[in-house]
């Protein structure tokens, strides 16, 4: 039987995971409460047992999908390294702004903070830093130019990651982002000196499949 | 004499730079038409003789920064061509980025466009074909790698200098911008195979000072 602890922290999940939903459709101002608590059927009583305001609930979302895979960059039993790292990671949070509606209303929200009066968790660094750690990883595996600067690389991949998705989002609804995001690593990751960047893209491709 | 209608497009302008300062420091949501007449001197019955509602106001913002320079890419007196042309049309958009606040209303607009209920002008299109346009000055200048698809790099370039400038707005609000963006250059044109780039830059940084 379930605890009273475990029930609580199920409830909380099922509240945002109604919430994502209004927030990805409606954005901030237009989500209401009482939709959430009536989708996620809870009841509002619960919902403000939760969380205290909208705010609150809109941080606990962006949170949650920060926290987590694929910004983690776990790709399924066996975690690659380096470059192929830098690859899955990329290819997973661009699989995941298309499918993934939480991480739909996180990118909205960020996208909106401005209307939301509480601090919210910082976007980008904690992905820059991620990519840096990659990128050291495949300078000690001899797979980019030597004397890279590691930090100032991942902020560029992850500024092109973004301005690829918002482009893509406004022109095509993201029709296009994930045949856009390989064209962006084929530039990105030859700037970096990976060699036959081309191959190794498609490579990375059959074994997905 | 300035006759009825000189004096009635003055009008107007003044209106839109009144009101380009309030979309910048409050968004969409926040302006107000009666803030936007007292600045502007003009009181709110002209505001409406002009617009009909905000969103009105709002999308003649947006338009008039889209139909000027720096997007436009007159360099002073020499336009320049090919490589250089994209180089001064990219610094001329991070300066106004910076530096114009009907630009940065224009941004701000531009990303609130899904709380605007009418239809707004398409961003980065135009700036992609102008690019792109360039591209091809490049190519038969013999600047870039032959056999580019001018387009589909245009559209990169702008993508990369939109992330750049939204990663530089969050977390540094956009006081690094203008050197993200040389570093952006750097690795842009090199993926083009424009020669020397690094010199380029630095040349052009000189004659511009």
């Amino acid at each position: 039987m379930a605890g009273q602890s475990e029930r609580t922290a199920e409830t909380r999940e099922r509240i945002l995971s109604a919430a994502a939903v209004e927030f990805a459709e409606h954005g901030y101002a237009g989500a209401s409460i009482s939709a959430i608590a009536e989708t996620s059927g809870t009841g509002k009583g619960l919902v403000q047992y939760h969380f205290r305001a909208k705010s609150d609930i809109a941080a606990a979302v962006i949170r949650s999908v920060f926290a987590v895979a694929p910004f983690a960059n776990v790709l399924g039993e066996t975690p690659s390294r380096g470059i192929d790292a830098i690859i899955g990671s990329i290819r997973g949070v661009g699989g995941a702004f298309r499918n993934d509606v939480r991480v739909r209303a996180a990118v909205r929200l960020v996208r909106e903070y401005d209307q939301i009066n509480i601090p919210l968790p910082m976007p980008y660094v904690g992905w820059i830093a991620r990519i840096a750690g990659m990128l050291n990883e495949a300078a000690d595996l001899g797979e980019v130019s030597p004397g890279l600067d590691s930090a100032r690389e991942a902020y560029h991949l992850v500024a092109n990651f973004y301005g690829v998705q918002e482009v893509s989002s406004r022109l095509t609804n993201r029709d296009d982002l994930m045949e856009r995001i390989e064209e962006m690593m084929l530039r990105s990751l030859t700037v970096l000196g990976v060699s036959d960047v081309a191959n190794r893209l498609r490579a990375g491709l059959n074994q997905e499949a």
